[in-house]
C-alpha cells in the first residue's frame, strides 16, 4: 500500500492511500480519516459511501465529516465508487461504468473482469484498512450520499452483524423500480439478483439488527429517481428501529449532505460506543 | 445581478450570484450565505477572501464555514480572487493574472484596464450586497486564507472603523520580501506603492483597531514565502491586541483552513456582536 498524502486535520490525519486490489482487478485509492485517539489504540470505524461521478476525493474535502469524527473520536473511510483505469470498462454515461459501481458484483460483460465493489468494500478493503492501522474491527458503522446511500443500506442489511448502525443521505432507495437502478442492475447483473441490491425490497424481507436513520431534502432534484417514500413504507410497515426525516428546503448537494453531517456522526458515536 | 445557483444549507441559503463590475470591467461571480436569521432582519457579514488559484467557489465548498456562520448567526460572502473572461489579461504562470488578483488596483499594462480588486472589495461589492441582502454593514469582519490573508489583513488596517475584527489562514505575511509578493507587487503596480499592500508592513506602521487572529500550521509546504515571523514579530512589537498562533503538524491546505474555522467564526462573533 502506497500513501498518496497525509494531512493533518482536526487534530488527526487525512490521509489518502492506494492498493492493488485483487477484488476489483486493479489500483484502488481511498482516503481514510484517523483521529487523534488513534495513537492510542483502535478507534471505532465509520464507512462514508459516495454517489455517482464521486471518487474517494469529493466527501472528504466538501462533506464537512472529520472534524466531527475527531470530536467522537471516530474513523472515517472513503472508499472509491468503481474500479478504475485505463484497462478497466467505461462507458460514455454518468451512471455507468467508471464512477457509478453502485457496489454490485458485475457478472456481465464488459463489467465482470473489474467490477466488483461488493467484495471489495465487504471483505477486501476492511482486511487491509483493520490490519494496517489503528482500526477497532469490531465497531463499525456505515453510511453514504446517493449511490452510497444504496450501498450503505444495502451492506448493512446484507452483512449482518458487521455494523452496529447505518445511515444514509437521499439514498437510491428502489433501484429495481428506477432508471437509477434498472439499467444498471440490468448491465453489470443481467437479469438476476437484482433484489439483493435493493434496499427497499432488503428493508420488507428482513430489516436491519439497529438503528437506521435516513435523511432526504424534500426538494431533491432527483425525488422521482430516488424515491424516498418506498423506503420509508418498508421501514415503518417492518417497525425498523429508525428515523426517516424529510428536510424542508434541502436538495441533493453537498450543502445538504454536511448540514446535518453532525447529526449522522452523533447518531453513529451512540451506536458504535455502546458496543 | 443574476442568481446563479440557490442551494439551502445549514438552515439558510448557499447562493451564488453574477454581476457586471464596474470596478474590474468584467462579470464577477460570488458566493453568500445565509443564515437563517437573515430573514428576520439584517445579520452580520464575514468577508472570506480566498488564496492563488481559487475562485469564490473553493472555500465555499471546502472551509466548513457555513456550519458555524449558521450558529452564530453570520453571513459569509466569498469573493472570486480576480477579474475573469476572455477580454481579461491572463498569464500562464498560477500565481499571476486570472485567480491571482492580489487585491491590489494594477497600475501597470496589460493589468491595469481589469486588475482592480481593492476597489472592487473595498466599494463595489460591499454596496450590492449590502443593498441587494439582509446584511447589517455596520457588523463587518474578514478573514482569508494565503493570499486571501494577505487581502485581509491590508483590507482591515487600511480601512479603519470598517471591520469589527481581522483574521487570517496562513496569510502572505510580508509579500515585498517575498517571491508571494515582489513578482505581482511588480507587474501589477510597477515600483510604486507596495508598502500600501504589505501586511506586515501594515502592522508596523499603523496596526488594526481591534482583535487580530492569525493561524500558521507549521509543517506549511510555503513558509518561506509566506514569512509569518515578520508578522509575528510586528504585531508583538506593536503591542497589536490579537494572537499568532503556530498549529503544530499543519500544512497549508484547506484541511488545515477547517480544522480552525470553527475557532475563527467564534472569534469574529465575538467582535461583531460587540458592536
Amino acid at each position: 500500500m502506497e500513501t498518496v498524502s497525509e494531512n493533518r486535520a482536526f487534530g488527526g490525519v487525512q490521509g489518502v492511500y492506494r492498493h492493488g486490489s485483487e477484488a476489483c482487478g486493479c489500483d484502488m485509492t481511498f482516503g481514510l480519516f484517523l483521529p487523534e485517539e488513534a495513537r492510542d489504540g483502535p478507534v471505532p470505524v465509520l464507512w462514508y459511501l459516495s454517489g455517482l461521478t464521486c471518487t474517494h476525493e469529493n466527501a472528504m474535502v466538501k462533506a464537512g465529516a472529520q472534524g466531527w469524527a475527531a470530536e467522537q473520536g471516530i474513523a472515517l473511510v472513503f472508499p472509491d465508487t468503481s474500479p478504475r483505469g485505463e484497462g478497466v470498462a467505461d462507458d460514455e454515461a454518468y451512471d455507468l461504468g467508471q464512477g457509478a459501481g453502485f457496489y454490485v458484483n458485475a457478472t456481465q460483460a464488459p463489467w465482470a473482469a473489474h467490477f466488483r465493489m461488493w467484495d471489495y468494500l465487504a471483505e477486501e478493503l476492511p482486511a487491509l484498512v483493520g490490519g494496517a492501522f489503528a482500526l477497532d474491527m469490531e465497531r463499525q458503522a456505515i453510511t453514504g450520499h446517493s449511490m452510497g446511500g444504496h450501498g450503505a443500506l444495502t451492506l448493512a442489511m446484507r452483512l449482518p452483524g458487521r455494523f452496529a448502525s447505518v445511515s444514509a443521505f437521499a439514498p437510491i432507495a428502489h433501484p429495481t423500480q428506477s432508471d437509477w437502478g434498472r439499467k444498471q442492475l440490468g448491465a453489470y447483473l443481467g437479469d438476476d439478483g437484482w433484489e439483493a441490491h435493493d434496499a427497499t425490497l432488503l428493508m420488507q424481507e428482513r430489516g436491519f439488527d439497529g438503528p437506521v436513520l435516513v435523511d432526504q431534502g424534500s426538494e431533491d432534484q432527483f425525488l422521482d429517481l430516488l424515491k424516498p417514500e418506498a423506503l420509508a413504507e418498508a421501514m415503518a410497515a417492518r417497525r425498523q428501529e429508525g428515523v426517516f426525516r424529510m428536510q424542508k428546503g434541502y436538495d441533493h448537494s453537498y450543502f445538504f449532505v454536511s448540514s446535518f453531517m453532525e447529526e449522522h456522526l452523533s447518531f453513529h458515536a451512540e451506536a458504535l460506543y455502546a458496543r
